[in-house]
């Protein structure tokens, strides 16, 4: 029972890639996950580091495992470092607290996976992931609102 | 010989989850331990993200695991971070230092086990722990008085 | 998008633990998952061993992780062992490829999670999983039929 | 220096997933890493289990980890088997000595990255893997013939 298909997450990346071609970005990575913290789809582009799919896979799967955007989780690992220590570690490693994870929403406003970009300065990545999810049809939730 | 028995926890969650229904948490995750740190029961209510049932299982462990509730755990925390770093994975990753860790004892004060709740501000997830606990006729101790 | 509630998982659970009493089965730990392999709910009855809820998770994740019912599971480790050793590094110990990992499936046939159980011996672990699932009723897929 | 490109990769995932459509496979999961044995790209199919992806990395990661093809290795994984336990642990969990690894070499002969694929049974997930590399104008180094 997947709501999330192969055919929305490929075009979420080269919808990414596009962009990041288009605005100029190093050489970025986007990793596409399901509501399960699974990989869909993953590439990484030439000269993009050896550690950016681990990094783009940690910044999706750590908005899924807690259920708020990448903004959102920044702001809280500003607050309370010594708690978000202890996540890289009860998360055995899965999660990068920072801009460039968001959710991908349906259109009921359900969580079915997240995008993770890593490559570029946060700003930039978040835009990209962004850029992707809304050209294929999907809401986007970076955690800006979120309180 | 377990002191802490399933019937127990039973209770525990379901009043804790009462709770929370009615002061309108977001979804929780609710898990409780015996005094070895192993689970005995835990539930995970719709909608709660897919890393709180390690961080729920971690605020209950972290307390077990120093013998002090988790408002004093997160009082050291900050004064001394670096040691809840290396706590972090001494640990292997098994405990979280914040509120909502609350131990359980029994008529004669002893620790019976713990009780561990993820998912809203961790004040809120406290108020829904000391609560479960109570309704079982235990007593909850989330380190207020510990100096 | 949770298709597996927390209502549904209780059922099975509850559904599983009386038929292990009418049936006169050791202490059972039984573990609920959800499709991408993370825990809804779970008991441990009293005086069951403090390593049950990771064996009782670890039947269920496995038989998410490949697709495939524990019976299935435990045909192919018995014929190709190499691989089954990998495999256990390779899914980081969350997988126990023997029957009492069973498949849970919707109306449609889709898996929607598994139920893991660990207690007593393999096949009286399987029938009390079965038995609750069927209980609430949904579909338990146990690997029997497949190739 | 990377001798070995997202477009190249890209096609042979392409390739291989048309292939497994039209021989009626199992959901795939298909990777390719590079030289170093870091991902380039992966699609996994609608359907296709959530430990699928480390398995295709696995497979993919020991034909480069030993600089042998799937089939050598699953041939001395019969023949050693204690040695390939160890390798699991040295590996870290890296490696699965099963055919669905295939080498991917260049005009010259050079190892330029390999291609793992999970879904099927090994020989029919080996098929795809050799269709989608020679369809990207690379050759398919499957172990067959390597003693």
């Amino acid at each position: 029972m997947q709501a999330f298909t192969l055919d929305q997450a490929d075009r979420i990346i080269d919808a990414a890639l596009d962009k990041a071609r288009e605005t100029g970005c190093m050489p970025l990575t986007v990793a596409v996950l399901d509501a399960g913290g699974h990989l869909l789809a993953l590439k990484r582009e030439d000269g993009s580091g050896i550690l950016r799919p681990q990094i783009a896979q940690a910044k999706a799967w750590g908005v899924l495992g807690m259920g708020l955007g990448g903004r959102a989780l920044a702001a809280r690992a500003a607050a309370v470092p010594a708690f978000f220590t202890a996540l890289s570690s009860i998360s055995e490693g899965r999660m990068a607290p920072v801009a460039g994870g968001v959710l991908v929403r349906n259109s009921n406003g359900d969580v079915i996976g997240a995008v993770g970009i890593s490559g570029d300065v946060s700003d930039k990545d978040e835009v990209c992931a962004v850029h992707g999810i809304e050209s294929a049809g999907l809401k986007a939730d970076t955690g800006l609102e979120t309180p």
